[in-house]
């Protein structure tokens, strides 16, 4: 077997765009009309990749796991999301530029003026000997100037606190961070003004008479607690349990600049998981309670720090740096899973969200965060939202959100009660009668056994909006009674994990990108089988009609062993066919030659070592089958087929 | 085996409804927050049976014909729908009432009246004897008011004339029919006002600055053809080739009251197939043109009749009435995948659009209209669009959106052409000199030849903008020249399939619905394994803790098969829990007893007779799987397990 180098050259982000363009992966929206930042369109290998990592998804989670499925509207009229508070949260800070009133998203510029300077720094003290280099400049050029300045080495330390903590600032703090550090504009050297909330909500309206305003949602979390009825009905009425939803989400992004990594319509896949408040364990916790994991903690990060640590989800959970087994269990399967669709371990974290940086009702809340060439980008998020949803849901509409659970042990408790005669309470007090009752039923224990004392002694007086009402034995009587409560009603909690496909995709697609080390020109993605857009492709040597026949068997045996091929019988070199599905991602390729035709063999070949090995033609099916499926490797396939060492031109 | 009598009840959709209701197969988005006319969330089993339609659909057009799949965003900028027409016409007549301002939509508000007297009229002639039943009195009052009122003979077929021709109306049209028929709004008996234009495109702004009109897609085929170069650049610059997308799409219906058959927000499956206009054949056709379909085409129509014809795919082609080959295979296509998902082909027809129906631009028009209780709806529209959409996206942008072919004999063609010598052209005429040789350029043959006979005599004048020019030898010479012409350049034309997912689903589910005759409480959805949001339901008899690992063992193998099962351990009688998933459409179960932890033995039942056969668990998955994957029938089954007779209680 030949040893693979993919390393040996540096990554090339622009070599990767330029070959996921060329293989259209994705492009911008609309590009013949000048395109809209923010919105892209997944050519034929981008929404085949999307789909594989979406069925992972379903069966690693739904499947796995029997979690309710579900498919709601993205249109949401204004009340929701009154009620969920994204109307008046759902933003980000934005500032203007004062010249040339370009807007731009006030974190992100304070991000990159600083990281500029920081480069700059870091040039002028060290690498000032060699000169940058021409594609450096250009691509430092599209972030912000970064002019060789050396800085005080207070000052460096400031700018490197001032970033870690950068999810932590209001809207006035970053407005205070501009003038402080004297940040402008970078495209245009002019100031800014003061930061304003931009809400991130597109807005329609529902109907012909335009009267009903609505949003397109931001997330498709909210049709997941408005169903939440329906929803335990159809569990039996058991908690804990988990619904699912794979859809569109929007977001109105300011000024989104970073390819797929920020865009305005987009995929999620979200989970909400409904939990017993006072029991937050997980049943299959044990599946997974060593499963090691990066980590960021809060604390870290509040102390202007970004060292991460490593242990076991476990460790975690028990030490109290994860708030509970549940949320744990989710940070490990979401960990699982990215490893599965082939996301480099190395370069994955879980950060925690600081104090500020939370949803005001969460509990707890941490992000996957996938490092990829413009540093760690949230991918996944996981939070614990505890009741907050279902509780504000439930009072805006008067529908109650909760668990009815049967208790084992009844609770049997004793208090006074007030009984009053309707009768005589009627007569005594006229209209004012209600309010007096009402009164009285709400008051407290202590207070109720004072009256009783007091109506012992004959009388009692109470007082119910400055007005006095005099009690007597005959109006009400105060007994102690035993209640037996066999039903326990409370709000369940939620543990949501928010996956964002296009953001996961992407780093992959870095994460699988290399160059042959002999021709940095030949681009190969190496996507694992279990999520690559075709899994074997299928190459006949010549256009001769004779191999159309062997064509046939071969795809449709693939076919029906579940394995998705593509024939490439294009005019093309052999050579040519297969860098195009290096490019592709394509894993195997079988090759059918006039040898096939005679002798019934076929030559296999494997993307990322171009070994080639040779067999029957069943055989060499049955291995692909398998590779694809993951229950061999290559070294395997190796064992089971001899090597195949018919030189062929290209390799 | 047990008879099956799936009619010995009336189909009942009130019924119906309340079982979809109870079942949670989808209901209305925001119920909490009282709903959104047109705006529907599907519940667990109404996901799982769109995912498996949609998984299916991929199968039989995508992965067989190795179509290119996209996947395009939803917001779309402004000028895209300004240039695709969608600005201008996408839109419905509506009428208001003139005292309320309700809103209706003008075609309906005619059917539903006209409708309403003709049912009116039957029952005054001849049902007259029978009372309506009450139910019918309901249903007939959602519609529109309908008294027994007797027509004449020939108001009755003007009626029904009208009826025919609904779709061929324009706005102003149907304003005079409302007049002449005297039309009210059924609800409130006052007039309405003049049709008028109501477009029904959700709009929206993209950005922070609000400049950038948009709106939500009211189909997917915009995003396909924007990208036909890319498209066709993947394919090897090939044609004919198909692309294929599965999406959301938005429509603002006017007044949506009918269920998943007319909603705001839905997903489609749009295919463009890109063919040669010069050749529509299709290399597959033979494979398809013994089928069989019930035609209702524009000729009938036109006379005002509905009456359908029933013949081959290929004798509608060869007689003209399908009006290519590609689009007859597309349209018999269609018809088998709706026949393999469950729906009852003696519902089903092709209706072609009439000649004021159809956009202006297309060729041809076919849909498949599926009867249901609410009359023949539209599901899947198949159209030919010619080179409309790809040419004016062109011009718009000038993007060129073409397909260029290598001839194999190139075109020769011989033609005079005139050279100037620009030297002396341009000192004798100076500036008018590039007026003077464009006009001359595009001169047609034979005036060049008179202005050569001209030159051969000594000079030509020619006029151009009204000032004349003395052409000289020494000016231009017209000789005779040889072209060859090796690619050909051309707009492909598009035969477009496009679905409506949810009146596929809502349809299949009424054709899919029936009551057990031994008791019309028990509703049965006898869904197509296929399909089916189930596969297998697994009973255990008991909660005892040693049915565990055979619970765990058996689902792990369903799994392993492919086979999607659920366990249902919850706490009712088996009877009680079949009788749930027969309302789920789940087509197997299988109960583990004490027997089966004992011998290892399993008993399966069939959903529509209730049939019980018993065998070794390994045999009896294998057995399932076999049925699910539909390469043997129930009664295969029968042949290969032995029945079982253990008398339950339940059935």
């Amino acid at each position: 077997m030949v040893t693979i180098n993919k390393t040996a050259h540096p990554f090339d982000k622009s070599r990767l765009e330029a070959l996921l363009n060329r293989r259209f992966f994705y492009a911008p929206a609309f590009e013949i009309y000048g395109g809209v930042a923010g919105l892209y369109d997944y050519g034929p290998p981008g929404s085949s990749l999307q789909a594989n990592i979406i069925a992972e998804w379903r069966k690693h989670f739904i499947i796995q796991e029997n979690m309710l499925e579900l498919d709601t509207t993205c249109i949401t009229p204004a009340p929701v999301f009154e009620t969920s508070g994204h109307v008046a949260r759902f933003a980000d800070w934005m500032v203007k530029d004062t010249k040339t009133g370009d807007v731009l998203r006030a974190d992100h510029l304070v991000k990159n003026v600083l990281e500029a300077r920081l480069a700059g720094d870091r040039e002028a003290r060290g690498a000032a000997a060699q000169p940058p280099k021409e594609e450096d400049k250009k691509k430092r050029k599209k972030v912000a100037k970064s002019a060789a300045v050396k800085l005080d080495d207070a000052v460096v330390k400031e700018y490197e606190v001032t970033l870690a903590m950068l999810d932590n600032y209001s809207g006035p703090e970053l407005g205070e961070l501009c003038r402080l550090y004297s940040i402008k504009n970078p495209d245009t050297d002019n100031e800014v003004g003061e930061p304003q909330q931009f809400n991130l909500m597109f807005t329609s309206s529902i109907g012909p008479t335009g009267q009903h305003p609505g949003y397109l949602r931001p997330e498709t979390a909210q049709g997941h607690f408005l169903n939440f009825s329906r929803l335990l009905d159809f569990n039996n009425g058991r908690v804990p349990f988990a619904s699912a939803q794979i859809g569109r989400s929007f977001r109105n992004e300011i000024s989104p600049r970073a390819g797929l990594l920020r865009v305005r319509e987009f995929t999620m896949a979200e989970i909400e998981h409904y939990v017993d408040p006072l029991n937050k364990k997980h049943d299959r916790f044990y599946e997974v309670r060593d499963v090691t994991l990066t980590l960021l903690d809060r604390k870290v990060q509040s102390s202007g720090s970004t060292e991460v640590t490593r242990m076991t989800i476990s460790e975690a959970v028990d030490k109290g740096i994860v708030a509970n087994e549940t949320l744990g269990y989710f940070i490990a399967r979401i960990y699982l899973f990215l490893l599965k669709i082939g996301i480099d371990p190395q370069r994955l974290r879980f950060r925690q969200h600081m104090e500020n940086e939370m949803a005001h009702y969460a509990t707890d809340c941490w992000d996957a965060e996938i490092q990829n060439s413009t540093g760690w980008t949230e991918c996944v998020g996981c939070a614990d939202r505890a009741a907050y949803d279902l509780t504000v849901h439930s009072e805006r509409t008067g529908h109650p959100l909760v668990v009815r659970e049967a208790l084992k042990e009844p609770i049997v408790t004793e208090k006074d009660v007030a009984e009053f005669n309707k009768k005589t309470v009627g007569k005594t007090f006229g209209k004012d009668s209600a309010a007096l009752q009402k009164f009285v039923g709400e008051l407290t224990e202590e207070e109720l056994q004072k009256i009783k004392g007091e109506l012992a002694q004959g009388s009692s007086v109470v007082s119910v909006d400055g007005k006095g009402f005099n009690l007597t034995p005959d109006l009400v009587t105060i007994d102690r009674k035993t209640f037996k409560q066999s039903i326990r009603e409370y709000t369940p909690n939620v543990i949501e994990p928010s996956f964002g496909m296009g953001r996961i995709l992407y780093t992959l697609l870095e994460h699988s990108y290399w160059s042959r080390e002999q021709d940095l020109e030949r681009g190969v993605l190496s996507l694992p089988p279990l999520v690559a857009p075709t899994k074997v492709l299928i190459v006949p040597l010549s256009a001769k009609d004779e191999f159309n026949p062997l064509i046939q068997e071969v795809s449709s045996k693939f076919r029906k062993a579940g394995v998705f091929s593509r024939v490439d019988d294009s005019n093309t070199s052999i050579g040519k066919r297969y860098a195009r599905n290096d490019e592709l991602g394509t894993p195997f390729g079988v090759t059918l030659d006039f040898a096939s035709v005679a002798n019934r063999t076929m030559t296999l070949r494997e993307r990322d070592s171009t070994d080639q090995l040779i067999g029957p033609i069943d055989n060499v099916i049955a291995t692909v089958t398998e590779l694809v499926e993951g229950t061999i490797d290559w070294s395997e396939a190796c064992r089971r087929l001899p090597a195949y060492d018919g030189v062929q031109a290209i390799e």
